[in-house]
């Protein structure tokens, strides 16, 4: 028997070969899995979708992170909407000037399921700068007296819950919590399937923010693998952003910070 | 009624939907099709497998190509084996100072097919530069008397006819054929699922380059989306690569080309 997990999204699937379910559960939220990959280790999937693999979760985390991070001239305090798996969090703090992270997470299972199953991702989970609210997003970020210098939107696909997490309320709301030099970034899926989130996206970010650009990723484990992301920036074009040699990286580079960035070959699908 | 194409390569397979099938043919050599997808307009499939689409061709034909061309200090005679789409030739021809390109494609009829359905791509098939010789590839290098500067493989994948083509003979007679700052380029799988197929080839590269690399793109229809090549360069440091803004390209740029290079998790694997 030949066990495959088929992940579909709108005209691509991507499929990978299943060794073993070593967990499956119903949260409150979603169904939640573990399962034992034949090429990419151990992955996380949520309702059917890969979130992170432990092989190629690097290509996501860096990107998603040290592009607005290393953009944002000093950043110290960063939120995290979603990032249930850590992996978003654990590349946060490796930049020594970070006093506070608070990752707003829906579902508490998916934290206590990462920290069992994936130590190399979960690990910054138990950093004292962090804090870990148990709640909805979305509404966090309507609601919230806080103030932050990085935003990063590390969900799931936009369905169900995460839908409203692509909303211009959202993004609306998301700047309004940020300091004058405020950096967001949300991932926007694959640009040649989904390329109507990211239009969408960029319009509103367009609307909120001086800069806002587009760049581009590999997730070998996503349907389509090339992935995007979606920054905007209050006052730092992306381009002038800092290099500093103190953070460990294994994909991202200054050199790949700039090649990425301005990605503009989806408007032509 | 939804028609899915199912490729798939060991652990994990890429399903793309198909609207409609344009060509279908068996060749001397293999299956042949032209098919319409959803999301990246028209596809060549070799023996089920997806080699070009119209949308997602640029991030592999510019990085098989411009990674060698600019790493190599002056190009002139340029050897193509494989390539019946003609991307590769348009890429290599982009190069002002390209005097010749000899492009060896087993199967004329992938030529043929091309030059009908994907004039974007096969539009530089008829340049007075480029000579199309109909033969085996892995015959071709080893008797020819011709010399070359750069020699890129842009083959299937490694089985059937093109199993040879990731041997260490074939490597040998292609370092053989190249010039003294001969630089040799060979498209190598998706790192996590073809480990093996890379370091095979990285170690016959080793034995007959003084450099040899592996670099990365991102191929969103070819399983897994990340994708490989390997080039052994016999005097320059493929760091130290010419800029030239005279070749105009949507992905490649000097900073991809800095921020790909040396590519190693896929050791950890």
């Amino acid at each position: 028997m030949e066990l495959w997990l088929h992940d579909k999204v709108e005209g691509q699937a991507c499929d990978v070969k299943v060794l073993q379910v070593l967990h499956y559960e119903k949260s409150d939220f979603q169904e939640i899995a573990v399962v034992l990959t034949e090429s990419y280790g151990k992955a996380l999937v949520l309702n059917g979708a890969i979130q992170v693999t432990e092989k190629d979760e690097v290509f996501y985390h860096e990107m998603l992170v040290h592009v607005p991070m290393f953009t944002h001239p000093s950043p110290k305090r960063v939120l995290i909407i979603g990032g249930g798996d850590g992996g978003t969090a654990r590349e946060v703090l490796k930049h020594p000037g970070v006093e506070k992270v608070t990752m707003v997470e829906i579902d508490k299972r998916v934290v206590e399921i990462c920290k069992e199953f994936f130590p190399k991702i979960s690990c910054a989970l138990e950093d004292p700068r962090l804090e870990i609210l148990y709640e909805d997003g979305v509404k966090y970020v309507k609601e919230t007296k806080e103030k932050f210098d990085v935003a990063l939107v590390d969900s799931t696909d936009p369905y169900d819950f995460a839908e409203l997490l692509f909303s211009r309320d959202f993004f609306l709301s998301v700047s309004c919590i940020l300091g004058e030099d405020g950096v967001c970034c949300s991932q926007t899926e694959n640009p040649y399937i989904m390329g109507n989130v990211i239009r969408r996206v960029q319009g509103y970010l367009s609307e909120l923010f001086k800069y806002h650009t587009l760049y581009w990723t590999v997730v070998p484990t996503y349907p389509g693998g090339l992935w995007t992301f979606s920054m905007g920036s209050k006052r730092v074009d992306p381009m002038n952003f800092r290099k500093d040699t103190a953070v460990e990286t294994k994909i991202y580079s200054p050199h790949l910070h700039r090649a990425v960035l301005n990605f503009t070959l989806y408007e032509e699908v």
